[in-house]
């Protein structure tokens, strides 16, 4: 089996999994008990964010512990939008994010905000300059994913970071889900604000994810309660998920600029393979990709048709982002690049991890050019 | 090791846990993916929805998973208020229920939300018709606690439920956090639109919950983004987290008559065992009350200092509700049934699950017998 569906959800390492375990049997205690069950489950929380937040180069009181990607996003935005809400109702964001943060968008859209989803280039790129263009004074928010889920274009974080210096007012959230490990971050020095993770796409748990909150920003909760999480983020905490989701960031980050070159690698040998085929159109950008996203499309060969083709031969991909796969409708990022429906409608996610190896990568081609050979005669 | 601090969490089953490891370990496709590891992990949440509506006797569709009892609370109150909004801005509570209730209420009332605080009676009961009297015309909501989380009273939700028949346009909901496989719970016929549960007080993972919503009852989603859950609830599911969770509502639920009146029994040896102390007050209503739950305070004994006495012997029990054993505030629910401060900032907490024993209720009456004379002659 060729797992190569990691930008969906990758498989939790073992190690991971045995941190899991060994803390929800042996220390599960409250963190907010005040017994010393309670004191060894709050330890090890302090220390799964110390850790979190080692690895991210900022403050250990600057990151949050959520449920995933998802809430993480949500939390920023919203609770962002609700704090700031006197002070304006404009927010910049892209038309190429993740569903939960369009989504969001659209539920305060229809509460009164005002949104302007920025084009992107043939190349998935978001422009600094529309970025600025589209800046007005009751602009409260930006919010931009670090690298795009659906093709793995990198935006230009740093560029979009520097000019907003010039407008201090503004909160910054970037999207880092799909980059995180794979494409280097550096949220003090790009002045980002708000910055989402989700545990699940680096090996780590399902359920689990972190939000970074820049010291001194402020948001209002969007789960209230029992004030976890310095009031922000209230909930009995899932330590042992944290746990487990701090040892799955330093395992990822532990494969450094080595793996990424390896990752590289494996990506250039999928892309020198598949432009042999005929009819292929191979959507990631040359440039300025993340390492781990290669998204083509092959004449005749439509997605949903082709990806169980694949997978009849062990070969694991997606049509698209997963949250969006059901929905049969083309990608939005691919039509926002300017790719026909047509193309979009017959697109195919490969997306790696460190995991996967480039014997891997030699044996899908040859699955790819098997199944697109038995296909096409069927098909003629 | 005694621990009686079951209501602020408990110790996960082992079944749970392995379900988790091989739900991780085997099954870790994303839900969404169209592939079969995506069609696999859905099987499991599907059969895992299935469970828990069969054990809630519900349908499989009114039960939604997410993050834990208080993103349910969150979800419910929070969804309910925005989307009915144009309706009416009026809410019932109680001045009992748990924080993820009352911090919600409260963001409401900032967002111009009018909130009815019920006071309740020396028991720690709602009484059915303040609530009756509390409804306005414009009472879109009414949230119920199912047991009090600090004295275990048990509230008249069917009697609220038969009453709020004649209110067929207010939402009702409950929080069953407490009450899960300990006391009874009929949904449909008490006429619930919404019911939260949490899996870590029934022996499952932390991190994993549920919302009941009733058919046809309609809310805004808190976290918006891949429309899992039926739209009302985007992340990626936590497949594993929540296979655990229906494999531990069923254990817990196997327990049954037979389990709640050995509880019952346990509860009774307590306080007989307490009653016999000089100075002893014990909160927890002689009838009507939750089997699992005992708090009572002895002269003298400031909560936190007899806490950590217990602990040294091995007795692990809280002085309230674990969310606000930090605040340092005397419980809000021992206040709200007249109790004085004094007493409320000498009040203790035990709380039993299943797995605790007749010989364990000896043994903690003798820890805590030594405890107190110990105490007591050093103060004096």
């Amino acid at each position: 089996m060729i797992y190569f569906d990691n930008s969906a959800t990758t498989k939790p390492y073992k190690e991971v999994l045995d941190s899991f375990v060994t803390v929800s049997s042996q220390y599960y205690g409250n963190p907010s008990s005040l017994h010393n069950m309670g004191g060894q489950a709050e330890k090890l929380l302090t220390q799964s964010r110390e850790q979190v937040a080692k690895l991210l180069e900022v403050k250990p009181s600057e990151i949050y512990f959520t449920s995933g990607g998802t809430e993480s996003n949500n939390m920023a935005i919203k609770g962002a939008a609700m704090v700031n809400r006197n002070r304006g109702r404009h927010i910049i964001t892209s038309s190429i994010e993740h569903a939960s943060v369009l989504e969001a968008m659209e539920q305060l859209a229809g509460g009164g905000f005002d949104i302007t989803y920025l084009p992107v280039d043939k190349d998935s790129n978001v422009s600094v300059n529309d970025v600025e263009k589209a800046i007005r004074k009751d602009t409260i928010l930006v919010s931009i994913m670090q690298v795009n889920n659906e093709v793995g274009s990198i935006q230009p974080i740093g560029k979009i970071g520097e000019m907003l210096k010039k407008h201090p007012s503004i909160l910054f959230h970037i999207d880092s889900v799909q980059a995180i490990g794979k494409v280097p971050l550096s949220l003090y020095r790009n002045r980002v604000d708000f910055c989402s993770l989700s545990a699940h796409k680096f090996h780590g748990l399902k359920g689990t994810g972190a939000l970074f909150i820049r010291e001194g920003v402020r948001l209002a909760p969007l789960l209230s309660g029992g004030n976890q999480e310095r009031k922000l983020r209230s909930g009995t905490e899932n330590v042992a998920g944290f746990v487990a989701m701090a040892k799955a960031l330093r395992m990822t980050m532990a494969n450094g600029e080595l793996g990424i070159a390896k990752l590289k690698k494996i990506q250039e040998k999928l892309r020198a393979g598949l432009n042999e085929f005929d009819g292929v159109t191979i959507h990631t950008p040359l440039e300025g990709a993340a390492p781990h996203i290669l998204n083509f499309s092959l004449d005749g060969m439509k997605s949903e048709v082709f990806l169980h083709a694949l997978e009849r031969e062990g070969l694991f991909v997606s049509t698209t982002s997963a949250c969006s796969s059901k929905k049969k409708s083309p990608s939005k990022t691919l039509l926002a690049m300017g790719v026909s429906e047509d193309l979009a409608d017959r697109s195919i996610r490969i997306s790696l991890s460190f995991e996967n190896t480039e014997e891997e990568a030699r044996e899908a081609l040859t699955i790819i050019k098997k199944t697109v050979n038995q296909l096409r005669k069927v098909m003629n």
